[in-house]
């Protein structure tokens, strides 16, 4: 039996900060990333790969607003996200297909729109804190409240108001038994882009809902229902570190599910970055009892890479 | 053995004419269309849907135009493509799933991201004809041919200067093996969004370009390869009409391949409308000896329905 691992790649893999988020740029980071995946490709790994939409569907969302001077009615959040699903998934089928091709491996590649179901009751949606899309002013913010009932936030950076959506728990993915049948063929999914499209469910109906699922959440609930023996989570830091960026700073290169959570609780990881990554990685290793990797991409594949977070 | 069909669902069916296109608008027409699918779902058919991308592509486009004045650079045509997919299958799900829980129906609905190949040498690339996107003034139009190579062409309406792109002719669906046995199975399969997203191969790696493939032209190629008992396609009028709109306007039953082709020639069939239903009808007859029907998607069910195109 092959092994299974699940992927996500980080939507920073995809549009780096300091770019402008041209297709080009896209395509060749995405290509990068793809590239780094050779280590698995060569060894037979079965994969499926989720990833984030994080600037993307900021762009996305900036684009709706734009458009709406033009006379373009503006999509919701979650009408977006499954643009970026389309978006993404497009971009990493093409840097495998080269990656394939160039290594003579024959395996297809296939891109799932997937929505993901959230508790209409979350209490996250008492508590929106996730900004995304342009800037406002604090009139037009407010404007848009009276009219919406969305809520808005002052940027702590000064930029502006932007508004905020929840950040609601993931709780079923869609069409993941199909998802893992296909993986186990040897078919490469791409699946739960974004964190999914977030939907609420009412009588077995779905509705989507305004708010972000964190990707990585979502790529570990995956993992888990697909039975994945490994998972991994890319990131831009070679390890994960305590006391970062400070003068004791320190690598981690294993730490148990108990460290993973003291850490947390002491604040090591920073909200938004590190510390979604520690809670998706601990929330595979509590269910599966097996192995969650955060590394670097380009490490993939060296046996040091990253930290390992373990039962 | 149950019953295979493939069904094309107009972009029309999404966004009409007169509408502003809001997402209530869209979410209410796709509604509507996947009710149109109950006798199917009724008789236990299994179900692909092609559909077209036409008026949701268009406003991708105008919103990346506008998303350039604040920054966010604009993404090619096969990336918007890549997007309608997402949007337009996550809404053709939401519609279906409705449908489906409704009528205590237990099908899975699975949207893939689906690239179309075509013949980088199709003799289309020399002569774009498609307009898409917005509408330039000539100096503008100008300034964009200088700079990226693009075709713009005015609009026989007076509105401006529009880009065109190659329609060429799909050769090659991806994962349309998947698609079959996935499909055999019961579940419900959305592919091929807006035609695919239209790529070249050149020594078996994918490029993106910039074309529109006929979505009716791409659902029959689907229809054939994976060998459906029967093919529909949705449009607005009843019946296909000979002399339409005319004093002797005749709407048609049944014709045969060589009748349809007869009528073609003889111009009945206004070009980017009808025509390219007939096309794609006559293709699907003609490969396997079965019936294509071009009907409204309110009289689906009814045996009498639309326009019989037989052997």
């Amino acid at each position: 039996m092959k092994k299974l691992a699940v992927i996500a790649f980080g939507g920073n893999a995809l549009l780096r900060s300091g770019q402008k988020g041209t297709c080009a740029e896209q395509m060749q980071n995405v290509a990068d990333t793809c590239q780094s995946l050779l280590p698995f490709l060569k060894q037979g790994y079965n994969l499926v790969i989720g990833h984030g939409n994080g600037p993307q569907v900021g762009n996305v969302l900036i684009q709706n607003a734009a458009g709406e001077q033009e006379g373009i009615p503006a999509m919701p959040m979650d009408v977006c996200g499954a643009e970026t699903q389309g978006l993404i998934g497009y971009m990493i089928e093409l840097g495998l297909n080269r990656v394939l091709v160039q290594e003579k491996i024959q395996r297809n590649v296939i891109t799932l729109v997937t929505q993901v179901v959230v508790d209409k009751d979350d209490p996250m949606f008492q508590n929106p804190t996730k900004p995304v899309g342009p800037y406002y002013t604090k009139e037009q913010a407010d404007a848009y409240t009276a009219e919406t009932g969305a809520v808005y936030k002052e940027d702590p950076k000064g930029r502006g108001w932007r508004k905020v959506v929840a950040s609601p728990k993931p709780i079923g993915i869609q069409n993941v038994d199909i998802v893992k049948r296909l993986a186990d063929e040897g078919n490469i999914i791409v699946t739960v882009g974004g964190g999914g499209i977030p939907v609420i469910e009412k009588e077995g109906i779905h509705y989507g809902v305004e708010a972000v699922i964190d990707k990585d959440l979502a790529s570990a609930m995956t993992a888990i229902n697909i039975k994945a023996d490994e998972f991994y989570i890319l990131t831009d830091v070679p390890k994960v570190y305590i006391n970062f960026r400070k003068e004791n700073e320190k690598a981690l290169d294993t730490i148990t599910v108990a460290e993973a959570k003291q850490y947390l609780a002491e604040g090591h990881f920073t909200e938004g970055s590190m510390a979604p990554k520690i809670r998706a990685a601990v929330l595979f290793v509590e269910a599966t009892g097996r192995e969650a990797i955060i590394t670097e991409a380009t490490k993939l594949g060296d046996p040091t890479c990253g930290t390992r977070i373990v039962k």
